[in-house]
């Protein structure tokens, strides 16, 4: 699922700590995806998942970002700042993602168009502004989202925030904490686009 | 505000951890709660708020639950089973409470009354029934969430899901293993209710 900003978020972190993997495309409500589903390849249905060698299949995007940055400078060591990069995690899966994407799906999958009603979009005009407002407050005055460096906060929000403007719709000159903030994270060595596919 | 869910689960950490604490309860959209978001006491106006001793205030219920776990059982300390728990605390803040605590406040809370529509009230009940049959098969044939002990997620995920019957209007006969494993976490050592406060 190349458009999406959850699958996006592994293949980033993948693309930074520099490690080889293979790539299946697997399009929602699919046939692929329901057998997926049913071979537990894909347990709950959920995309992405990560499969190991030795035959594990983890789900939830952040959770795989957690399993995947271990030993790594993408986790702070110091238990608050952990706990303080866990929040934002929690804050995208919460008050980010279910309105930031949404109103996004709801613009570009044409199987979609018939919740695009304008009172819909209007209602998640607003709160995707009210998190996007949260996330520019919480960047003033700092480069990243927790410490003095990258971590997987950055990543996680990432993913949906830099395409809010162009497939969401919302209104980014609101918010140029973000902006500045965007184009750190768009300038880490090894970045790739959401299009980018190994 | 004892009604939270998220209130509740670190309130039933800190019971079960035995750590003493002073509770301050604090409503939605209350003259007090803005007051406490002004001043840094509540950042984002988001409660549950963790004040330590120092002066550091910490936000985000998940992540309150995972600073204050810190050194114990209740976190595993393999890297795939603590993963395995984040997932299934950012699948609880995702698609279960948005829902199974969502349409609860609709029924429960005199000034949601006019978003309570039935239509809206149908959809929520669809989606909580989604959402609790994936923790229902997540339960198949084992006591705890993750591992063979009680962890977070266990705690993140009983708080709503306890009282999604009584409070949501949801059909919990469906799901025998749930009601198995809120009969374990209810006898847990140190366990309260969602109304005791100290």
């Amino acid at each position: 699922m190349p458009s999406s900003g959850n699958s996006y978020k592994v293949r980033l972190l993948l693309a930074y700590l520099g490690i080889p993997y293979t790539h299946i495309a697997c399009e929602e409500a699919s046939p692929e995806l329901a057998r997926a589903k049913a071979d537990g390849h894909a347990p709950q249905g959920k995309l992405p998942a990560l499969h190991l060698a030795d035959g594990t299949v983890l789900v939830e995007s952040n959770a795989i970002l957690w399993f995947l940055a271990q030993q790594t400078a993408w986790i702070p060591s110091d238990p608050l700042d952990q706990s303080r990069m866990l929040g934002w995690m929690f804050f995208e899966q919460n008050r980010h993602e279910p309105v930031v994407a949404g109103r996004a799906s709801l613009r570009c999958y044409e199987s979609r168009r018939a919740q695009a009603t304008p009172a819909r979009l209007a209602q998640l005009l607003e709160q995707g502004h009210a998190a996007l407002a949260i996330l520019d407050d919480g960047l003033a005055a700092r480069d990243w989202l927790v410490g003095d460096a990258p971590s997987l906060a950055d990543i996680a929000l990432y993913a949906y925030t830099h395409s809010a403007g162009s497939l969401g719709g919302f209104d980014m000159a609101r918010f140029p904490n973000i902006a500045a903030w965007c184009a750190r994270v768009a300038a880490l060595q090894g970045h790739i686009e959401l299009d980018q596919i190994p």
